[in-house]
């Protein structure tokens, strides 16, 4: 079968021939012959000019790209787009309601600043943002590290006052004071996070997402997920433990919670494991009738309007002692500055929050924008989340990034453009001027169950650990260092080492390339590695080196160690066996007055070539005399000419190209030639820059691709002239 | 005469040609039918046998490479090199006396301390290295960072103590107390650098000093010698002010110094300018006269003698204030274990000093290995200055390195093997137990000159500036970056910071690679930029884009922006142009009856390929229907392939392969074919493991060369089976 259709391949590329005679090349040759440079127009100065030029008409495309609803909106098709709209935004309103009071206590602030969080930002985002599909709000990774950052300013600890009454009490925490002060801290932040966000995004510094790799962003959001499950525990189990921050945080945590286990309020766990059971199930409903549902299920609004129901009915907050999320202030607050002041403690903290957030927020805006056939500007989207999360600061906000969980909603429900995500908002916004009142006796632990529940799908990414170990190990082990390290150290310093940690891996592949000798694959002019395959067959008295890197500081040592081990050609040992060699010719001249060396010539595929060979005889008359002469006992080398093939590299620095230099040299030295082939024009451009060639180093030695470089070597072998100089001259 | 060079050269040249003549390949044939892979017979566990397969001569070896002594000593030729190695080792230790001594200054110890420095540590080297002509013992630039943790840990400040005899004297520092403690500092922490290099050692760690390339290294040094400059001007003036350690402590230095200007000691300032003059005379005629000269001129020796002789005689200390040396005892110390507990604070201290110890051993170790065709293993010399540090620092000694001031002086003076070393530690061991407090009388001022002079030739090293700005901005950068953060930051910090700047430099590299288009040069099967020369010509129908770096997560989504910009051909708008012409076609069938497509078919340079053209004549007719029609007047497209040129590619992460893998999906939908071509081998193979041969993707569609990609590409759209899909199905 396989066969017959390589026949019927082979019949059809019958007339499909590469087809090449030329000349050899080599550098030289098509410098002066071959290539001439096309003049460049454009000097620096123009290109500045073209760059800063000023004309209405950019000035239009920047007011358009900068607010971009001046875009979408005057074309916007009611008719077609309205009702869809509408649908959406409702939906994705009902399910921002209750994740803004759930991702509250992940932020550690009282419930209605998320609700603050879940209008304010949406609605900016209409007039900023680029994507039609992401849900902008509250989003528990972020809230989370929001959350550390007030706790670690405004621990507990700090807020034990004396009961005013007397002092036959312990002292009592002001959870009050404790409360405005995390709230403080959870604005300043939020308004840093915008600048930043604002900054980089006109720095067009939209590019540092990409540092996030997508095995760094799964490790380290599955990291969040242990980590918001961790803080969740207590709420669901009703046990009254502190919040801990930093390094090591999870880990106090869950012994905190254990270590009260008993303490385990049963109402509350009951409660809680009730809705957690509902919620997954209408997860799961809705993702397996995804398709017969016009509106997904909303599971979280009637968690929170039941439990809610429940809680007061039956006074559980009185009578069974469950945490409920207590007053919730109706009507919107003042606009009021940020305590700056607190601001020189979150600088790294704000850095993290900020890349975390806008990470996430532009790779979902991407997949949408893909599926759905249009494009987002990074470097827009990072100005829109920041301008959302810079103003809203001023209005008593925590940063907000796009959900995954509601922007599928959002999505799957219809939304068209970001008038759904406008529609949402106002829901929230009723909500908090109208009836926020009702939801305080909604107990804490059914906001944990539908937190929980909304990061069901990120421990899903455990899975990556077997593919990634099937598809790459080292995006494993960047997976594995995201995971661990931010479990561990947190998710601010997990980020940090995770990052840098990736870029380590670059630095590692560059460093560590695959080392290969070529060979011939014949009559193809295509050459394979030798080990590997077997139709690759070495040219006689020629070695060829392959390298897949380029060569810097950071591996040239190591390129020219693996080229002396790999072609067996050591420059050192040569120079050595020829220092012995000498000596004893000395010695048989004295001796018996004729020279000993002998060149043998021979024929090999058609192409005649000279190879310097050692009379063994000679060896053998004389291996008694000394010890040196071991050395001259050994095979005699064969290898007229080394080919570089540099065809992986991109670059070379000026520690790789002395290093290759010294190499040239010291194989000249034992009259081993040492050539180029296949740099590309933009490498050879920049080796002109590191003036490589001069001295030892000329355009001659260089070649377009491996082919030429072993047809000149072979010939110039078996050319007299050219053959490399008598030993003993 | 160029011309006729030329001429003669293609004459030379007629003979030799690159002929191939074979079908075109994909990669699915060559997999198929061209290679077979190689068994390979090593497994795992065997390689791991092999690797730790335990032998006799294995332990030999170790042992032999562990105490190279072992090998060079038995074979010493005493007739031939001993000579050479008593008058080179005499002269290295009269060298090693006074630059002891004065490094000791910066070290901020006591200067017998420097004594000791210069004899332990040497005479262990003997026994542990295999560099025959460095000379090992104390070092400016580690010395000096020696000197600043040793004042960041006990200031001036810890010192002050009010005199015993009453309370009318403001306090008076307690010299004997903060040099004992600076003593300490110093000694734990040469006892920490040896054992990190001693473990660096062992884990065959000595790779690590090629993150230090040579601009950084430059710029490092050249930062230390203003530090030292900086720190020797008080001595020079004899100016009393403290010394400064820790970020920006240059700058304070310098203002310290200058504030303090008018209590200058005019006979100190006159003896050391003295001095200096004296000693850069020397050095001078050193260096001019090199080689008539049989050992150099010892101005270093002649300095300390004749200004310890003048001190001694017009009591300069006494009469005119000038600093001296002060006490210096007779004898060893006995050893006794370095005072642990000052550990903890040191750590990231010792780390800096053992790299940059280690570094500028082992760069000088190389280039005297490379001047007399010798091998040091890197390895073995950071075991080996580990050793030397760690045993040394019972003794009382700070970390050593080796100078290149001093191994010059021993390898000019005929030194041959590690013999002239150990003499030249005798000539200290000599002076130390017997006649050190003869330097008593010893200005200070003397010793800053020798320091300053002995740096003059780094400050050589300003003159790397303009000559990076011609070769390689990068490394211009790396050096200011070094030069300035080490400046600024203090040496620690600073080369943190420029070994973190100089790995970001490889990540921008790879990440902001050179894109092409390429055109074919007609005849050779040779691909060229476009833009850069005028021999390449595009083929119709097909473009070709190279981009000199790998395909990974840092440059993934600018890899596909870069294609899109520069081939022209964007698959969005070509979805959006065919969506407005199919909207038309609607109409224009419905009007007329007729699909308006026309397909344009012609022949060119011998090849005919088909290109699909868009009716021009139908954008006229429609021209004034609606607003979306202005898309589709756009010049057609006649792209029907785009060849990948990965040639330089070296690695692809699986970010990379989902992004090509999108691009060809979304090209596929605006019927453009997307080709790879040039993968080397390796790369193939990792692609494999990443499964990126499935789906969209498979191995036809990857081409050995840019040619025979090309060449497929143009014959598959001639061929009408092959050619795009009729866009109406």
């Amino acid at each position: 079968m396989e066969q017959e259709e390589a026949a019927a391949r082979e019949d059809a590329d019958a007339q499909l021939m590469y087809r090449i005679e030329r000349p050899v090349y080599d550098e030289a040759f098509i410098r002066s012959q071959l290539l001439s440079r096309r003049e460049n127009s454009t000097t620096l100065r123009e290109r500045l000019a073209h760059q800063f030029r000023c004309s209405s008409k950019r000035a239009r495309a920047a007011a358009l790209s900068f607010l971009p609803i001046l875009t979408w909106l005057p074309s916007y098709p009611v008719k077609q787009y309205l009702f869809s709209d509408v649908v959406s935004g409702l939906s994705t309103g009902v399910v921002q309601l209750p994740q803004g009071l759930a991702y509250a206590m992940l932020a550690a602030v009282p419930p209605v600043y998320g609700l603050y969080s879940s209008f304010y930002p949406v609605l900016l985002y209409t007039f900023f943002g680029t994507s039609r599909h992401i849900s902008v709000g509250t989003f528990a990774v972020v809230s989370l590290m929001i959350g550390g950052v007030a706790v670690r300013e405004a621990p507990d600890s700090m807020f034990y006052v004396l009961p005013a009454n007397g002092s036959n009490m312990s002292a009592v925490l002001d959870v009050e004071a404790r409360d405005a002060r995390r709230v403080q801290v959870a604005v300043v932040l939020t308004t840093l996070v915008g600048i930043i966000q604002i900054v980089f995004g006109l720095l067009r510094f939209g590019f540092v997402a990409i540092y996030l790799t997508e095995p760094l962003v799964r490790g380290f959001t599955t990291a969040a997920s242990v980590h918001v499950v961790v803080s969740q525990l207590k709420y669901l189990l009703g046990v009254k433990t502190q919040r801990f921050s930093g390094p090591l945080s999870a880990i106090y945590s869950v012994k905190a919670v254990f270590s009260d286990i008993a303490s385990t309020n049963v109402t509350t766990l009951i409660l809680g494991l009730v809705c957690l059971v509902f919620l997954y199930a209408v997860k799961d409903l809705n993702e397996r009738f995804k398709k017969k549902l016009p509106v997904p299920i909303p599971g979280e609004i009637i968690v929170v309007i039941v439990s809610t129901g429940v809680s007061y009915g039956l006074s559980l907050s009185e009578d069974y002692l469950v945490d409920v999320v207590g007053k919730i202030p109706t009507g919107l607050l003042p606009p009021a500055a940020p305590e700056f002041s607190l601001l020189p403690s979150l600088v790294t903290d704000s850095f993290a929050v900020a890349i975390v957030g806008f990470s996430m927020g532009i790779s979902l805006a991407k997949i949408f924008a893909l599926k759905h056939g249009y494009s987002v500007d990074g470097n827009q989207e990072l100005i829109a989340l920041g301008l959302c999360n810079f103003i809203s600061s001023f209005f008593q906000t925590f940063a907000v990034t796009c959900s995954m969980s509601r922007s599928l909603v959002q999505e799957s429900t219809g939304g068209k453009t970001q008038i759904a995500g406008l529609l949402a908002s106002f829901v929230v916004l009723l909500v908090v001027v109208a009836v926020g009142f009702v939801f305080q006796p909604l107990p804490q632990t059914a906001l944990a169950a539908i937190i929980m529940v909304n990061l069901m799908g990120m421990f899903k990414q455990f899975r990556d650990i077997p593919t990634l170990w099937r598809t790459s190990k080292i995006e494993l082990a960047i997976w594995l260092v995201a995971f661990v390290a931010s479990v561990l150290l947190g998710l601010d310093y997990g980020l940090l080492v995770a990052i840098a940690f990736t870029i380590l891996t670059v630095i590692y592949r560059t460093q560590s390339p695959k080392n290969a000798v070529l060979g011939h694959v014949p009559g193809t002019g295509l050459y394979c590695d030798v080990d590997e395959y077997e139709e690759a067959a070495e040219c006689e008295g020629i070695k060829i080196f392959h390298s897949n890197s380029s060569i810097y500081f950071a591996n040239s040592d190591l390129y020219v160690n693996a080229l002396k081990k790999k072609t067996g050609v050591n420059p050192e040992h040569l120079k050595e066996a020829r220092k012995a060699r000498k000596k004893q010719k000395e010695k048989a001249n004295s001796n018996h007055g004729s020279p000993p060396k002998i060149c043998v010539k021979y024929e090999k595929q058609g192409v005649s070539h000279a190879v310097l060979s050692y009379n063994g005889q000679l060896g053998d008359r004389h291996s008694k005399s000394d010890s040196e002469e071991t050395v001259f006992l050994e095979p005699p080398h064969t290898v007229h000419s080394i080919v570089l093939d540099w065809t992986s590299a991109s670059f070379v620095d000026s520690v790789g190209a002395k290093a290759i230099k010294q190499l040239v040299k010291e194989y000249a030295a034992v009259d081993v030639r040492v050539v180029i082939a296949g740099c590309s024009r933009s490498l050879l451009a920049e080796l002109d820059t590191l003036q490589f060639f001069s001295g030892v180093m000329t355009t001659d030695m260089v070649f377009p691709t491996v082919h030429d470089a072993v047809l000149h070597c072979r010939d110039s072998a078996s050319h007299p002239t050219a053959a490399p100089a008598d030993e003993t001259t």
